[in-house]
């Protein structure tokens, strides 16, 4: 039986043997839910970098270039970090460079540890997600980009009705995936009002977020996309089912 | 008002600023149980090393020493690290060597990095190292030793327990701590049942170890005692109130 373990933070990464498994990378709030939203609204490719300098670069090669500090839109940018932003249509064939700090950090890692397949995890593609990983062959690895390197409550839960779905399918050894399904299953039908009072949301609403970000990206299965990583860009691996 | 966080893993200790602050290592099974246990039978002070070769050298200076290797004692040691070996009346007075490598990781890292006070927690002495946290004045950081650095079950719950005791008493801006405490809510009366389901306690049924450990590290206040670190010892603070 395949196993599945749940990685609360990147930090914790070099505690795990990854090599030869797929990686789910999770950043609910907001750049893992972001990306699905592109890739349902036809975006071609997404490349993830950890830097909006880096980010910039990009723009003289004709991709859309995104990035958010502190949450908000930078100076300059095509676009934030906002699963709305992502929803115009004229980003439809578009290629996107998108600053994700946490996020790029560990692909990265992963990259470069010998996981086999890295794919993009959010509530709005949880069940072609899981459809995916129980057809495929490797092991499974959950892992929570969280905040600067600090558990967060958001993407933990969302692991957690991952392991909810398909850890009857997978040999499970592993104490913070039992962790997670627990506080899932204690919260699933509140999660709104859970996340709301988790750290990341509360740096939102400090910042005075018009649209509303956080009920958004606790939608589930809005986005039937699964965005994959080949050769350095994210595509929307569905296409080709 | 004061903040308390919660660190599931010392790995993550980087991540938070712990200067001034007081840190309660918590390792569950066994460490810091067996801890309590040692001052309740009146041992003088204790040691944490990082390997029972360190510990070993102590031997010449009229140690006790301790040193556990896959939950079984090391040949040539006096003691284990199983909380029921430190129940010998005969160690009242003695000094201890303990090895224990994710224990004495975590003192190390909060005594070089300006950690204000460091004690030892476990279910067996929760109520007075709680009473204790809120008469003094620090900001506390509750550190799960973890297994090999990864997130554990077991010291999360007691966290959780912790938080759940004194949280109202303080300012909760952390994610972890919000979910120990909901985990430890949810679990509070069925304990026992789901330390067992995590590895650490799958571990300790591999090695057949005749004497339960797991129910006594779950007991509440059998051990009237508070382990404070003073000039690189253990000692037990509550004598002097």
């Amino acid at each position: 039986m395949r196993n599945l373990e749940v990685v609360v933070s990147p930090a914790l990464l070099p505690y795990y043997n990854i090599k030869g498994k797929t990686i789910v990378i999770i950043d609910i709030l907001r750049a893992t839910s972001t990306m699905c939203v592109g890739f349902k609204t036809g975006v071609e490719k997404i490349l993830t970098l950890a830097t909006a300098e880096e980010c910039k670069l990009f723009k003289a090669s004709n991709f859309i270039i995104a990035a958010e500090k502190d949450a908000i839109k930078v100076a300059g940018f095509d676009l934030g970090n906002s699963p709305f932003e992502f929803e115009n249509p004229l980003l439809a064939g578009k290629n996107i460079a998108l600053a994700t700090t946490n996020g790029t950090k560990a692909i990265k890692y992963a990259e470069e540890n010998g996981a086999a397949q890295i794919v993009i995890g959010s509530f709005l593609n949880i069940d072609i997600l899981c459809y995916w990983l129980c057809k495929e062959e490797e092991d499974v690895v959950l892992l929570c980009a969280g905040w600067k390197n600090k558990f967060n409550l958001e993407d933990t839960l969302f692991a957690g009705a991952v392991v909810n779905k398909i850890g009857k399918n997978f040999k499970i050894d592993c104490d913070s995936a039992l962790s997670a399904q627990l506080l899932y299953k204690q919260n699933e039908n509140d999660l709104e009002n859970l996340v709301r009072k988790s750290s990341h949301a509360k740096r939102f609403k400090l910042k005075h977020l018009i649209k509303d970000d956080v009920a958004y990206c606790l939608q589930f299965n809005t986005a039937n996309v699964l965005p994959l990583l080949k050769d350095k860009y994210f595509v929307n691996a569905i296409k080709s089912f």
